[in-house]
Order: C-alpha cells, then sequence, then structure tokens
C-alpha cells in the first residue's frame, strides 16, 4: 500500500475523531452489571438534547438507518394504513418503497431530483385527506444521494394547517447532528439517525427519537415487531437495561461522539458544516461546475452533488481518485450512475481536510480531461475560509 | 475506582483478544470503495468454515441474536405456518414467543428446565404431521439461562425419520465457535449466531447462515422484512457490497476473530472450551453445589448455571462478586432469578482466568456466609488443568 | 499461540491500566506548539506530589533507571569524589560499579544478600568521615533482586547525626508510586524512578527527582554530562519546553498514570500495594517456602523473592510457568540465579489478578514435582484477601 | 477543542502509521520471556537492512538523537582527542558543543548556514593532519534548521584520499529512511537516527548504527559511559536481550516500522520523499519565495527551511497556521527564529496531506499580510503531482 492517510470524503461513514476511536476501545462488559443504569441513563437524556427534544424518548439499535425506517413504520402503524411520501433521490425512494414491502398504501408523489420535499403538494393531500386515511408522512430531511435539504418544518405548518393528525417522520441519517433539526418545534413524531453520519462512529447504531404521539400509536400498531420493538426497548431502557445484549462498545463511543457535540454546541457545530459546505460550493463554482440541488433552498450542508465536467464519468472519477490520491469521494447512485460525483462534508472536518479534498478532486478531474485550471477550486474555497475564519487567540 | 481489570465471566459478550481489538481500532472507511470486495468475498467464504458448510451462505447484519431469529423466520415463512419448538430456558421462550408475534402457529413444548431439546417428543410431532403444517422447527443448542446443551444432530434425524420436509432453525447464538457445530453436516437450514460470544467481538453483529433450501423458500415466505431480507443482502453480497451502510469496523474485527478461530482450528477451540467448562464443573463439584443441567448430556460446555448454597441469593452473590471482586458473573433469569448464579466460560479464556474466576467466586460465596473450603473449587480446578494440560515445549 | 491473555507478574514492567493505553494512542504531535506547556508546566508540579516534595524539581528523560543512576552523579560529582554504598542485590551492586566506572572513589560495603541497607556501618562512615570525603550516599530503596526493603529515613538521621553534608541518592526504580517515599521528610538529594514500574507504563523513562541541594552540586560537579544534563533540562523546562525533541507519546501516558495515582490517593496506593504483597507472603508461607528478605522489616510490598521448592530449579519454574499457563515470574539474578524465583506485586493488581498468579506458580511447582498441597497458597491469599476488604456498597 | 486533525510538518516528530500505532497498542511484557530473542534478533538484523551495512551492529537505546550524538563519541573516543567538525545550523553546532563538553579537542569549520559540509575543507585539513591527531570527523547529513543535506561519500572520499585513519560520524536523525544513506558503502563508522523521523514512531529511540571499526576503538576509549555503553548492549544483544530493561513497546513499533520501510523498498522510500520535496519546492517558488539552501546540491528532501514574505515574522507564521489552521510548522532556530518557517516533508505522507499543508500555508501568509496568490502554491504543487504520479490500477 502506498504511504499516507486516506481522505475520506463520502456522505458517511464520516472520520471518526480520536476521543470516539478512544471510547471503543476498551474492553468488553456486562451489560447487567449494576452500574450500567449509571452510564446509560445520562445518555438516553443527553441524546435528547442532540434531538432539541424535552418529551419523548431516544432508542438506540444494533442496526443502520433502514433499521430505523423499518422500526418507525413497525412500531406505529398497521397494513394497509396511508403514507405520504416524496422520492427524489435513492434514499426517500427507498424508504417509500419498505413502506410498501410491509403493505401500507403509499402515496408517493415524484419530483424531480435535484428538489426537495415538495411541500404544497403535501398541504394539499393533507387538506383532501378528510377521512384521515394518511396516518404517517414521510420526508426525507437530507436526500444523500442528491445533496437536497428539505424544509421540514414546513411540512409541520401543512400538517397544522389541514389541521391533519397524520404522524410527521423525518429520515434524518445524513442530517442530525450536522444541520439544525429541532425534534419538539417541528413537531417530528419519528426522527432516524445513524451512528456513522453526524455521529462521527462506525457504522451500527440506528438511533431513533420518538415523541409520545408516536408512543401512543404503538397501542394499535399491528405491524408484526420484535427487534425493533419501541415496547420492549423502553420498557427496559427506563431502568437502564435492554432487552437484549446491547452493543456497549458503540454505546461507549456514542458517550464521546455527544459529549463532543454538546461541547462544541449544536449551534456551532451547525456553523461549522455550512461553513465547511460553502467552501465546497465555492470550489465546485470556480470549477464551473454545478450541482445537482436546483436552487441554494436545496443546498444541503452534509453532501454535495456535483455534475462532472463534459466527457469526464463520475465513477470513473471516484475509482480514479481513491486509487491514485486516496481520497474516496462518493459515486452517483441509481439514476445519477455516472453522471455525478459527491462530496461528503459532514462530521469530523476542518479547514486543511476540505482543501485536501477539493485538491484531489481537481487533479483528478485534471488527470481525467477536464478543463479546469489547477488551484481554481482550493483558492476559492481557501479565500472563503479566510473571510469567515472564527477568532483565534 | 480500584485497580486492576475486571474479570468477565459471563456468557457473553466475552472478553476481546487483542488481535480482534486492534483490527477495530482504524479509520472508517468507503463501503463502496474498490477493494472492498477482496475483503468481504473472502470473510464471506470463511464464515462458512466456521459453521462446518460448504454450501448456502452466510449473511451477516448490524444487529443481534434477536435480530437472526428474526430474520430466519420472515425469511422464510408465512403468517399462520406451523412452527415446532420447545422452551426450557429464557431464550428458547423468547424465541417461540418471537414467533408468535409474527403470526405464526407456534407448538412450543415446556420442558423442565435443566434439559434440553425433547427429541422424542418433536419425533413423534413431526410423525404425526402427515399435512406438513410443520414449516420448521427450533432448536437452541445451548441454552445460556441454563447452561443446557441440545442435541441437534438427533433433531435432524427425527426429520428425516419421519421424512419431514420441515426447515431446521437452530439459535446457535452461545454455541457457534466455542461447541461444535455442523451445519451442513446436521442438515441445518438457519443457524443463527452472535458477534460477542464464541466470536469474541463486541456485541452487534447478527451472523446468519443459511442453506440452500432455505433460500429457496424465501420465493414463497409472505412475512414482511426489509432490514433483515436475506434477499436484498445476498444479491449485493455476490458482489462483496451491501444493500445499506454495512459494519465495516465489526466486519474487520470479525475478520480477526475467523482469523483466530481458524488458525488455532475449530477442534482444538471446542476441546479449549471443553477443558476450560470441565474445570469449573469440577470446582462446582468441590464446592459441593449442583448444575442446573439436569446429566451431563445436557452439560454446556460455554456456561455453567450453579444452584446457590443454602441461604445464599444469587442475585446478590452476583452483585457482591462484582462490587468487591470485580468479577462479572451471571444472574439467574426468569424463573432462575436469585436461584443460581453462571459462569460463561467461552471465547477468549485460558487456565488462569478461570482459576481467577473460581477463586473470586468462592472468596464471594464464603463472604455471604456458605461453608464451602477456601481454595477447594481452585485446587480441584487446578489438579484438571494439569491432568489434561497440553504439551509445550 | 494459545488463547488468553498473559499474567505479568515481573517486578516490572507492570500492567498497563487502560486509561494510560488510551493516553499513548493519540496522534505524533509538535513539541514546540504554543500549547504544549499548558500540558507539560502542570504535569511537572503534579509529579512532585508523587514523590512528596514541594521544592527541587522532578526531570523526565527518555531512558531508564540506568540512565538515572547515571545522571545521578554526572551532574553532581567530580572525578574521584567520594561515594559510600552498599551491596546486596545486583541493582545495589550495579549502581556501585556504574560510580566506579566514572572514577568515583566508591566505598561499598557488601551486606548479605536478604538484607538491605546497612544503616549502622552506614553510620559509622560517615562519623568517621570528618574531611568530607564522601560527597554522595547510595541507598536502594527496593532491591528488586532480593525482594528487600530498605529504611531511607534512617539512613537520613544517620547523615543527620553525622552532621555530614554529602548528598543522598536514591533507587527508588521499584519502589516509588508504590512504597510510601518521603524525597523531603527524608531529605533526599536525587531519587531515580522509572516509567515501568509503580507508574505502570511501557519501559522508557526515567524520571529524577532533584532537590535544591542537588541542584547547586551542579555548578562545582565536573563529570561530563551532557544527554542527561539538568542544567540543559531545567532551563528548557521552566517554560514548559525540552532541551531537545521529548517523548511526548510517554509524556501523556504519564499524565494518565499520574491521575490514576493522585486520583487513588497516595496512601490507597501504598496500602494496597501492601495488602496485595500479604497476600503472596501468606501463600508463600502456606506453600512451606521461604523469603530470600531474612526478616518483616525487610519486606518487599513491590516484589517477593522466594527460595524454590527443594529440587525444583528456578529457571525451569519460571519457564514453565511461562510456557504451560501464560505466567510470566522473575528468574533469579545473579548469585541467585536458579536458586530462587521473584513474584512481583505492583502495579495495576486486584485480588484476582494475584490469586490467578498463585495458582499458576503452585500448578508449576506441583509440574515439577513439589509437594505442596494444590490450592493451599490461593486458599491462604483469599483468606487475607477476605479479611481485609474494603467496604463496597 | 475545533473539530478535525492537526496537519504535522514538522521535522519531526512526523505521522505515525496506523500500523505502527496498533504495534504499540499491545500489553506489558516481560522481557526476559524465552521468546523475546525471536522477536528481537530478526529486528537487528533488519535494522541493518535500513542503514545498508551488513557487518557491524545496530543498537538501540532509549533516548534521542541527542544520546546518540553521546553514544557515539564516550564509546569510542578519550579526553583530548581531535574531532573534526562543521558548523551550518543549529544541530551540527550543538553537536560539536556537545564533543567539547566532553573534553575533546573539536576543529569546528564555521559554513555559512545554506550550504553543507564543507567538503574541500575537511580534505584539506585531513591531508595536513599527518599526525593523526584527528580521531574522528562529524558528519550532519540533513541539517534539520537550515534544510540543507550533505555529501557523505564525499567526505568518505576526502579520508580515503588522505589515507587518513579518523572515524567518520554521521548525524542521520533528519535522514534515515527517509534520504539514501549507505553506512558500508560510504564507510560510515557510526550513524545515530531517532525514532521519530523517518521511522515514523513516537520520540524515545536512539538508534546508533556501529562498524566493526568503531567497535574496536571501544577497547582504548577512556570517555566513561555506562548507559549509552556499546559493550555492555551488544554483549547481551547477542543473544536478543538487553543489558537493563528495554523499552519494548517502542520496539515492537519499531518492527512495524521496519516492515513498512522494507515492504515499500528503500528506493521507493526515498523516491517518493523526494517527490514531495519537490512538490514543497514547486509551491515556494510558486509564492515568490526561496530557500535557506542556497542550491539544488544543498536541497534536503525532509525538509524545507523558507525564508518568510516581507514583513511577516517566522514565530507569527507557524503560531497562526497552528491556532487558526491547525498546521503545525517548524520555527525558525537560532539565528534564523523569526526570519523562516520549515515545512517537514519526511515520514508518512501523500499528495493530499502536502496539498493540505500548503493550503494552509498560503491562508496563513495571506493572513498576515503577504502578497502571493491564493491556491498559487498548490497549483504547483498539483501540476508536479499530476506529472509524476506512479502508475495506478
Amino acid at each position: 500500500m502506498s504511504a499516507g492517510r486516506n481522505f475520506l470524503f463520502i456522505p458517511g461513514p464520516t472520520n471518526m475523531p480520536e476521543t470516539v476511536r478512544r471510547a471503543m476501545g476498551g474492553a468488553q462488559e456486562d451489560q447487567r452489571a449494576p452500574d450500567v443504569p449509571d452510564f446509560t441513563l445520562p445518555l438516553f437524556a443527553d441524546l435528547k438534547k442532540v434531538f432539541q427534544m424535552k418529551t419523548g424518548h431516544v432508542l438506540v439499535f444494533a442496526g443502520t438507518g433502514t433499521g430505523g425506517w423499518e422500526a418507525a413504520i413497525t412500531n406505529t402503524l398497521s397494513p394497509g394504513d396511508g403514507v405520504l411520501a416524496s422520492r427524489f433521490g435513492l434514499f426517500s425512494q427507498l424508504w417509500a418503497e419498505l413502506c410498501q414491502r410491509h403493505g401500507l398504501a403509499v402515496d408517493a408523489i415524484d419530483v424531480e431530483w435535484g428538489e426537495g420535499v415538495p411541500v404544497a403538494a403535501y398541504a394539499e393531500r393533507l387538506k383532501a385527506d378528510r377521512a384521515h386515511k394518511i396516518k404517517a408522512v414521510l420526508v426525507t430531511h437530507n436526500e444523500t444521494a442528491t445533496g437536497v435539504a428539505s424544509d421540514v418544518a414546513a411540512v409541520r405548518r401543512a400538517l397544522d394547517e389541514a389541521k391533519h393528525p397524520a404522524l410527521l417522520f423525518v429520515d434524518g441519517v445524513s442530517s442530525i447532528a450536522s444541520i439544525d433539526f429541532r425534534m419538539e418545534e417541528w413537531g417530528v413524531d419519528i426522527a432516524v439517525a445513524g451512528s456513522q453520519k453526524g455521529f462521527m462512529m462506525p457504522t451500527g447504531l440506528a438511533i431513533v427519537a420518538v415523541s409520545e404521539k408516536a408512543l401512543a400509536a404503538m397501542a394499535t400498531a399491528k405491524l408484526p415487531r420484535s427487534y425493533f420493538s419501541f415496547d420492549d426497548m423502553l420498557r427496559m431502557n427506563k431502568n437502564g437495561y435492554f432487552p437484549y445484549t446491547p452493543p456497549m462498545t458503540m454505546l461507549r463511543g456514542l458517550r464521546a461522539s455527544v459529549d463532543l457535540l454538546l461541547g462544541e454546541g449544536l449551534p456551532n457545530v451547525f456553523a461549522r458544516h455550512h461553513r465547511m459546505a460553502e467552501a465546497v460550493r465555492r470550489a465546485v463554482g470556480a470549477w464551473g461546475l454545478s450541482l445537482v440541488a436546483k436552487a441554494p433552498q436545496w443546498h444541503s450542508d452534509t453532501v454535495s452533488t456535483i455534475w462532472t465536467p463534459p466527457g469526464v464519468d463520475g465513477a470513473e472519477l471516484v475509482r480514479h481518485a481513491y486509487r491514485r490520491y486516496n481520497l474516496s469521494l462518493g459515486v452517483g447512485l441509481a439514476r445519477l450512475a455516472g453522471k455525478v460525483f459527491r462530496i461528503g462534508h459532514l462530521g469530523e472536518l476542518n479547514e486543511l481536510m476540505v482543501l485536501a479534498a477539493l485538491s484531489g478532486a481537481e487533479m483528478t478531474m485534471r488527470d481525467l480531461g477536464a478543463t479546469l485550471a489547477p488551484g481554481s477550486g482550493v483558492a476559492a474555497a481557501e479565500e472563503h475560509f479566510r473571510a469567515t475564519a472564527p477568532k483565534t487567540n
């Protein structure tokens, strides 16, 4: 292997901070030890701060975001229940499909990729649904395939204006802990996050925030569930334990992660992500390229999906960056395969890491025949960083 | 905290070998990198060796054994399908209950705790089921609550003698990689293992071996499934990838674990477990105590469940051992609560580790008023170890 | 390799606590960074607490105890200076020899191995030395070869009674941070410690405490010195830096070590060592064996040197324990080779770790033909531990 | 602390590869165990390959390069012996001073900083020294203060042409394992390296290569030595052991380091360093700045010392880079303080790491008022990297 470290700029997993790595390096431990609740109960409480919620609960499963999607519906819905969804990228599409597999009546609005949740269309559907057949509304807060962020608060307003009782479910896998997300203020009923994005950990935890209203829905929900049962989990979590062996090593890492996030302060975390993202967007502009996200309102602060330069294949670009420069970029997914590449800019990042990735991207594009000027993206990002540098002493 | 390390003698999680710990300490990585299959495909192949199978597949999910149980049934069965099960401890009981939750018609034979799978009763039920309403037979290979091992091969014979086509599902969470388990020779269709027992890793992986026959059953199985879908997993695994972000850090640990197991040789691993287990049983005898397992045929080589001395509460015993001697023992579960304590003796263990645990157990029992002689259990175990020591140079 | 961990019971290096290991796992760093003094200055201050001194300095060199011995004399003495020493084990012998190599006039009193510093003889020599030709008095606080502790305070009294101005140098490599050592109260001028004993770290640091009086002696000391120069080190340490690249990784570990020691409290650390040592001595008695240390006043709380049972070779015993039971014991050194074995009982240890080592030692001795009863040493130690257990809740 | 990793671009310590870090994370071990020689003897042998020597020995001390300098002279010389040296930077100056402290008769030729060893002047002195009063000739292969590499082979030729028997000592602390160094071909008698530069480890080892001729000189050398005694070390190393407790954790890291170096192949290691260094030099040129090294013959492939832009203070530049961009650069030392900054480009580095450092340097200089164009240095380095990229597939 060649010398030197990999530069990881996919939209998850993200770079793991040293304190998280250390927290996960300890010996295995007894999940039923008397002092386990001294560890778990404060962790559960602090997780709620990350989701910006005071009521409800945050449940942690060994799993991934896909497991979180499944948990959301199987704990609250029954076969045939109506679900309002929208499809504007691979992940929003997959969640809708998952609902169909479980026998739900999904109304999935297709939106052009590059835009986000169609709030107006949602509002219309909700108003029209006098019978309240729609039991849940799905929002993919940040579509990782297209680099598009959606307006969750607007969906809440649409629900409120229609006086519609449907549950509001949010896929926050690539937004929560990186982009402002307000569980309680926005009236979200279930929010799904994963360990390997804003939480800066290895993949392997589905982190699911649940409102009191969603918990109440369990009473009538008839979809079968066992592993992801909220009920089993809550009954044991209440005392700091788990219904089956919990992933303690990952939970130790999660503790370190939450400490980092709350220590930095969520507003600072969000501002830092915005600053990094904006630097990437400046570079994209300097290269003469454009984002899949159609307008600034859709710009994602965690991932940029970029149309490749003329004549350059996106898959080849990603492969070349990896093999020649040890830079990991994201490929185009589904209908975007070959046409785009993605730069993940979330988690444990600073200016020089981003600049390294940008220099790797521009070398790669030039290697593959693109005509952009060497150093052009880096220069634009540098100027942005300099102009927005926080005060240091 | 007091100085010195914890002695972990619960039946999982188990002690993590240094090479596994190191393998899990690396940076996060791109799960779609071009060289990922160079890592995953050999891992999948070597996992089959651990299950002693040549056909079929081993699938790895972020999850736990409970998730594996759910995966087994949702991928192969339909609502109302008959399931033959037996209950002789908390875990065999929970699996049967999980099947019921998913709408299966479970015939669960209650067996006295301390015995294992009732082969004769199974044989009878299978012969009687001319209509083949039973679609799956469940066997808990090693009941972790009671320290009882069952005879999987005998269940296979019962199926064969009845010429019954039902699928054979085995919970091998606390047996596989520690006790001899032969997927192919015994005609097992799905076997469920977890990372935190014989694989000597943190909790967080459900490792599920699936026969070709079980795979074929997916075509007609109507239980809803998404996260644990074999189909999605197999389609991507074929090329070395995954349908959603895989827990790469854990997979790196699993590689190290499999290397250790195959490097030592499965027969040696099993013999080592037997030797450690026998030492514990000698100590139990020297203390004048007895096992919940009613006869040697049921003795588990991974966990011993021991009736407490007269007047000693099991929960108090476990708490005292932990707080005073930093020794983690297993508590009694369900109807055994307070009446027993458990010593897990699986995974990365050697003679002195076991002797330390035994000395801690005997000090604890004496502290709580039991009348056994100091050093008595240790002496019996020492003599066993000396008599069975492998040749060294 | 066989499964399971090594039991490290040599008198250094000792078992490394998890927090020390973690503290040493970070990235390399710039030793001239502006924030380095924020780390080093408090460390230097806290090290003084471990030596129980308020004036003077503690200097840390990449090196070992041998380097510390050399540092002590080359910084304070001139060729031909008189040194009063005593030899009662390999290490006291080597230090005297080192002084001779550097051209000092060493008066080394030979003492029977099994006893410690001959305070009466020292007092006599000091009184007789009216011309004050003796410039330094050497005391090996804990002779690691024989398991003998000496009375440093008594030597100080002898100096005071003789009104002798000689410097008092103490080899505290295997005592400091484990056995009570009082730099200031005892008027010690230079004390030498190493990282791999009571500090529970890897080998590689010579930790040298220096009194103001010793520092003043530098002005006239003519022995050549560069690497171990106190002067160069102090000049840079004053501002938190070093005269050449410091071993920052080790210093990070030292910070964690000092935090552990001061967090537990030195009196508790010393009491814990005494309790562990006493358990070993009870086992030795139960085995019918005896210590090289001739009387309780000489008993070391960090290492026990034990005469082997009749017919058992000490080197063979140590080799067998390592190869068969993964137990590392200390061999006999110099004239004790083959006749003894040593159990180190210092650093990060608890009851079960010690009991494991004792069980390994008794199995080993029985394997080699000794007639002691199985479990006898363990039983004696267990009873001691039970009788002296700290209150827990 | 702010998020994201530090970029370490000082000329040592350098970035630690993951395999080295892992190799150092293990438990402490018995340095006298029977299997230690199985580890140490092959390590000693492989270290000779790194120095490109077949005869002689490589000795490893807990220490630093300064200790290595001291070891070189105290093992081979006697008070009053003549030493030919030259001073053209802080480190060459310090080594000459160290010789003086030990009573040697040093003839130190002052050379303008920015040039290296004055071969012609050396040749002249050696020819004139008919009486062979010069016993040793010192060469600082790579002066870390000025970024100047010297021609060791030419000094050997000067010795040979003068038929002079003096020993040739080389300070290779910041060259060995990064820049071509040929112990045997160049007739070097002692070469000093440290762990924290080309060996990519933490600081804490002095690695000293010694020729047979230098070993023979020990017989008559009268300077006192103990800790750094070659004789004691060789006598024990012969059988794989050490005269005092060795830094086993560091030695485990050294094994991993040597495996990396020999695995990559020394010529590839040297070529990689040259490629990284040249990229930095291209950036310096693009910025309109110049190196302290006066001509290409003096260019160092491990560190570039760069005159600051007009009006920019070097210390302020380094402080700003660290505080604002988490970039560690080297300050100017001694007479260069404030006038230069240094970029270390040795060890575990790849293209993107170097580009990140260059972008940080150019942002810093612009922040401090320099007029260079944003992205200019990065662009020049990118073009160099692209033009010289090794083939990948």
